[in-house]
């Protein structure tokens, strides 16, 4: 039961000019259910990305990532669903370059102007014959107002599609953005069992295209957490199709640029707390919010520790206002020089701990009162600097177990 | 359900000369339960510990530190559950040294010679007047021969009692070994929230209990996790009574004192694998051995990655051979310059990957026999040194997630 989340409404996803998307069934791993998407780029458009920071980073990753250095001007990205193509060693890589060289061969361009996406289970061989023979389809089905269907034929364990869509001015430029994504476990910083997908008709150079994609990472997919897992395979790609009539952004400290990866984040913000929303068994939807750190790498991290803690994920879950868990959690979080005597904590508006022990004013009515909602935020003031950060998170339910016990059968 | 441990044989738990024990029932938290110890030493006992790492480590353990610090003769110590004391600010710290003096005026020494110990909820007051009024009826009951109903005394959510003897030789003399520990949950290396209490009649001096407290630590204790929280009260202690007959072993490098720590560590590492059996929602007891690693450190990081996993750990409950799972977690563990194309994977004697690939002799069935087994070890040969590590850790179960949401109800 996702948290506050409904599926995109079609109609409000607005096509991008310069991409078009394409799906199919491929039976893949499973039966008349579409799996496969091929997004094509018009002449020009630029397309960079950020990546799973995991040692073992599945094929299509490592063969997205050899394409986009060698400059190829990229055509087409290609998408599986069913089958992560990771942890499958050189056959793996084989596979994966495969799946580019048929895609090129229909398109007529270069295997290295193909980029390569995969999501499902890991350690098994990718049925690239039966991706070969899905691709044709995919490319009958190219239309810029597909994004609806394509957000569906990505998700594995998603309940929802998840997409979103905005205008936004640049300059004088009203420039469209349109992304999707998926993801519901496996999902942590650096980056989730998560693909990203943001499309904008804006003209952008190719190193800025680059820097908006980091910086919107940094404030979206990479303050998430489900389970604390990295998964093999993340990906989040930014395309600029360039085709919106504008003069090419260049600038990196412009106000255009400065609108622009803004208008990215939001869209990848958006998406991010998409996926938490839908978290594998996620019954609340939990802001973790660090504030007066001495810099931000110490916020993040009491924060990951509060997030990914199965014990203060329970107490969410039972809406049992348990909150000592929280200040352990605190403790544990590898910040070594921690004054807890310096430390509150808040649950919404209520002052749960002052001064690193129990306000003595906290009801537990009051707390108990903020856990029942369904979407909560829990603020830690550190009280030794300026710094902050937020995550967010969700809580650990008997679905979680339920859900990936059960994935494969 | 613990995995493969049954409730010690009170028969079978060996009395330590120079130490008796004594419970009551002083309703902290439930009525009519066993929830406070007292553990008495003879004159010239010897006393070490290790603690949580937590920087809110809870108030009784900074008092404990204080007053071994102090090197007064220690003569007793007092443990309750059902209140950690902990997140409790200058209050818990007054209650804390409150229930020292109070045991103190009892036994006639001074409040320094006490070391107190507290497990349970965090954030609430510790109630000093019922731990006050329960002491007589604790040292009414002081005898040697009253360790498995010690070992009741300090439960929380374990569903038995852990506890272990032995006898072994240290030079001409046997030497006697009795154990006890609680923790299910919140389990985590440095540590846990577990309390552990080994007691031994052998003469050692105090820099050796020091050495051999840690050494037991490091490879028992520091080896396990339930589910990654470093709670705020975990303390190891080694009480050395010297009521054997023996020369003090004073040279760490003598046969003498290797034996010794030898013995502890064994009873060490058999309540700290009792605290996995009867892990929280506990169905399977899985060793994880990372082999031929660089150095010892990027072996347990590698180790805590896979036993921390929910993924992994849900999959070991589902008996699913999602064994990608496992080279996902190695992947993220943090080991930077890892080279994952040399990595083989057993479980148990099934090779399931080799170079970093699916093996491809192997059959899913082969592992499926494996998953259905409840012990089970997970080795990674890392190809790339000669360390080593094993932990200890269970599956994650519906049953983990129902304990620690209604712990408090």
């Amino acid at each position: 039961m996702p948290v506050n989340l409904t599926a995109p409404d079609p109609k409000k996803l607005l096509a991008v000019a310069g991409v078009k998307l394409g799906i199919a069934a491929a039976n893949i791993r499973k039966a008349d259910r579409k799996d496969l998407l091929v997004i094509q780029l018009a002449d020009g458009a630029q397309v960079a990305g950020v990546f799973t920071q995991n040692r073992f980073c599945a094929a299509p990753v490592v063969v997205t990532r050899e394409h986009l250095d060698a400059s190829a001007a990229i055509r087409a990205l290609v998408v599986n669903t069913g089958n992560a193509n990771a942890g499958t060693g050189s056959e793996g890589m084989k596979d994966a370059r495969q799946t580019c060289a048929d895609l090129a061969r229909l398109l007529g361009c270069e295997a290295q102007q193909i980029l390569p996406f995969s999501t499902g289970v890991i350690m098994e061989p990718l049925p690239v014959e039966r991706i070969a023979a899905g691709l044709p389809a995919c490319i009958a089905d190219l239309k810029a107002d597909n994004w609806f269907n394509a957000a569906t034929a990505i998700m594995t364990t998603d309940t929802l599609p998840k997409a979103a869509s905005l205008k936004r001015s640049v300059g004088k430029t009203e420039i469209t953005l349109t992304g999707i994504a998926k993801g519901a476990g496996m999902i942590h910083p650096n980056m989730a069992t998560m693909l990203g997908f943001v499309a904008t008709d804006a003209r952008v150079s190719a190193p800025l295209v680059k820097a908006a994609v980091a910086y919107a990472a940094e404030r979206s997919f990479n303050c998430i957490t489900v389970d604390g897992d990295t998964s093999t395979n993340d990906s989040f790609m930014l395309i600029a199709s360039g085709a919106a009539r504008m003069t090419e952004i260049t600038d990196a400290g412009s106000a255009e640029f400065a609108a622009f990866r803004e208008a990215v984040t939001e869209v990848a913000t958006h998406l991010a707390q998409a996926i938490i929303r839908d978290g594998e068994g996620a019954t609340k939807f939990i802001s973790v919010r660090i504030d007066s750190g001495r810099n931000e790498e110490e916020c993040r991290r009491i924060g990951f520790a509060i997030a990914h803690s199965p014990l203060v994920k329970t107490a969410f879950f039972a809406s049992d206002p348990n909150l000592g868990r929280i200040l352990a959690a605190i403790g544990y979080a590898g910040v070594g020089d921690l004054d807890v005597a310096k430390i509150d904590l808040y649950l919404d508006d209520v002052l749960i701990a002052r001064n690193g022990g129990r306000n003595p004013a906290y009801q537990e009515a009051d707390g108990q009162r903020v856990m029942k909602q369904s979407e909560i935020t829990v603020r830690v003031v550190l009280n030794r600097g300026t710094a902050t950060a937020t995550l967010w998170t969700c809580d650990l339910s008997h679905d979680y177990v339920s859900i990936n016990a059960d994935y494969r059968s």
